[in-house]
């Protein structure tokens, strides 16, 4: 159950609207759909009256012996239910429970209102809708959509715009760029900050202006601390659906195709290109100037230092395909253990 | 010695009084006990009145060239002092150092008091012995313990609670999270920040709501921009006595057990475990859903995709361990040399 | 063209005026060096009454079919040149280049004043050319130089010293610091934080007082969210022109010699010391107490666990000269094509 300091859950729903939100079928087939579920739980802290979900394969023995009143699983699991457990069966479990999770916990709505010590621009556009938190700074001609949440010492510079619904973390600073609507900037997000160009000189390297900006699609999520950086001339650009982790740095004119995922720490370099839905996994860095493929996915910690091809499984570094990948690993130890024969 | 400026040394104390202080041995053994020692330095900056140390092999030839008055050093290098130092003999060279360096720059007493340009919440507890710099932020719901010393620009969000002595650096912020006694939480870090949890889908990824809580025991260090999200259901969990460095990675859910320390730029992603006295050095990666057994040491720049066993010494990517790891590194030279005859 | 709402362009100016800020050949011979350029774009978006450059041979295709007016390039280039185009003859093009970007986007000259809600100590000195942001704080002791331009919401704490014509970015904190002139720190950076100094023991870490300072020369960048811990006795030391991208992390007492490039994510472990002109690329990491010597390359995601030599090209991890990581790559890919066989 979720601390309600932080959290309060919107039910209880029965299990025939969770079934229904979830897209899944109830089972047994005579489950009594009026039963009332009161929360989303873990299947090790499950209860009686809460649901859970089994999707990572590496969890199967917590979902025999959980108490959960109701789970989301594959129809493969049915016989691994412990008895007296109803099923939603789906295909596609996280995602189903991202459905149900969603409706014990939607997103509350935004009380307007600007803070007393908040600094709003004259000039500035802020909707009667908007929620500014004390101590943020919306510099002159900023334009915020409608209820555009911005957080607590947060900064939005000269001339940047903001679109409906989208939500600005505490500390976050925005400059330079465009943003879409119903994005997530989480604390300490800096976007638009200047690329890091210059020409390289011994007698003192000469910085060059960087006067692109940062276009951020729609349904955009971007980390805490990471850092989108303003093109050098042509835009840095982040295109609609993109999920980006925490402590990402995405580089000077790179181009994020819709739907890409950037995970923890992971860093795009300047004039890099993703096409859709590429995923980078933690750690990982693309280098400049090289473009990944529709589809493909990076493994954690790989250094991609050329084009990968559309659907393309990489990793290592320098990143190979991922069977080259095992191929070299597992010759390496065959190697080894020869040596010590 | 220090910059006046940004740190003033207690003393001078005398030989005795620092022998004491480091459980050490004077040494030779007939030294003036009552002799004043004025700081501390380093072996290659001491002067006469002061105190240095040695642990790391490396600074052997520092040592023997130094002009320290005093030095804190093991037994074993008795031999390499130069003429007319006296040595605090220790088997914890740089233990005792520490409790030296303590006696002279202790922890300053907190200077009570709430900036006029602070925002703090009518409902919020904020004890008389606090200090709240200027225009940090502290909402509803807050409840800090005494003592508390919350920096400049730094946001403690709705209902989070921070236990007797805590000090919160200039900008950090905090959220969804009970932090215990006598942490350091540096500039900059983000806590309790919404876990990177979402169901992939080509039509759109959903979001999954994250209403877990981060909860940091006592005497826990987080370094500047660190990161520490909260969890999606189950809490993420930070042990008493964990030390983390600048620009570390906490995914949702990670369970961090007693006296872990986390160098800088290291990854932990959602959901895995680090069981007691576990170190990651620096850029290292954690995957998710694993387990660090208890006092497990991962090299720097490593990724870890497996279990770790307690007391495993890991690296690589993928980490194994160390022995097989330099065992493959020294086949695959000798394999290169071979091909190039 | 830049958005005229984040960037405006100075010109237009002469191909004769071009010319010589990019101390660069007219060609054809005959140019009409009055004809006016009104801005610099990418050669892919370049018109006739704009400049464009050609550094990086990637980029040739498009500088074939580029619509530039005029193009700074290599001689080598003369023939892959559009019919039409103006070319800027010179051996180094982004040099060039940057000197004419500059012409177009020279720095804005800053506008004074103290926000109202920014909050300056009585006793701090803030000359009145200085510009200061809302919700700016600049704590007891601290002393500006002449035009300091000091960003939103950014923290200066007690007896800093800025130099003049350095700015500090939004969100920004300094501490136990002295910065030099016409430096650039970018939003988010922590300069002088608390070094991750500590004894292990399995009765707790004790904490090391860290009473150095970071000492930060004249021209230096530091990019967004990048940590610069102050030393544990001696100093951190940055020096003269250094140019430091986004999440870079500089522990305490390192010292970095004039002109090094520190790339993004790149991290410098404790007590390292780099000598003048080092590159230390993306992801690398260079281990405590080893030196890399003057003008060594370390190329991205390498771990630099030993000295490197001056003048050095090293990669890998653990890294090793470049040769011997090529010839070990190439000998693994081998002897893995093999084993199928």
């Amino acid at each position: 159950m979720a601390d309600p300091r932080f959290a309060e859950a919107a039910g209880p729903f029965t299990l025939g609207t969770l079934a229904r939100a979830a897209a899944a079928e109830l089972w047994p087939a005579d489950t009594d759909p009026t039963r009332p579920i009161r929360d989303v739980a873990s299947l090790d802290e499950a209860g009686a009256d809460e649901i859970a979900f089994l999707d990572n394969r590496a969890y199967v023995d917590s979902f025999r012996t959980s108490r959960a009143g109701a789970c989301i699983v594959r129809r493969a699991h049915i016989d691994d239910a412990p008895g007296g457990m109803v099923l939603l069966l789906t295909d596609q479990p996280y995602m189903a429970y991202a459905e149900v999770a969603n409706l014990f916990y939607p997103d509350r709505p935004l009380e307007p209102g600007i803070a007393a010590s908040a600094v709003v621009a004259a000039d500035a556009t802020v909707p009667a809708t908007c929620r500014i938190e004390a101590g943020a700074v919306i510099e002159s001609g900023v334009v915020l959509g409608a209820r555009v949440h911005v957080g607590a010492n947060a900064v939005i510079s000269r001339n940047v715009a903001v679109g409906d619904d989208t939500v600005v973390g505490a500390s976050a600073t925005l400059s330079h760029c465009l943003v879409g609507q119903r994005c997530l900037i989480h604390p300490g997000a800096r976007i638009g900050t200047r690329g890091f160009g210059f020409a390289m000189s011994p007698a003192g390297h000469r910085r060059i202006p960087q006067v692109g900006r940062v276009l951020v699609g729609n349904d955009v999520e971007i980390g805490a601390n990471s850092c989108i950086d303003r093109g050098a001339g042509p835009d840095t650009v982040v295109g609609d659906g993109v999920m980006i982790d925490n402590q990402v740095q995405i580089g000077h004119n790179v181009r994020i195709g819709r739907g890409c995922v950037l995970v923890g720490q992971a860093g795009i370099a300047g004039s890099a290109k993703l096409e859709d839905f590429v995923v980078v996994a933690a750690q990982s860095g693309v280098a400049g100037h090289i473009t990944i493929g529709k589809g493909a996915q990076i493994a954690a910690a790989s250094g991609v230092m050329r084009d990968v091809p559309p659907g393309g499984r990489y990793m290592g570094n320098p990143a190979v395909p991922a069977k080259q990948f095992f191929r070299e690993l597992v010759s390496l130890q065959k190697l080894a253990r020869k040596g010590d024969a």
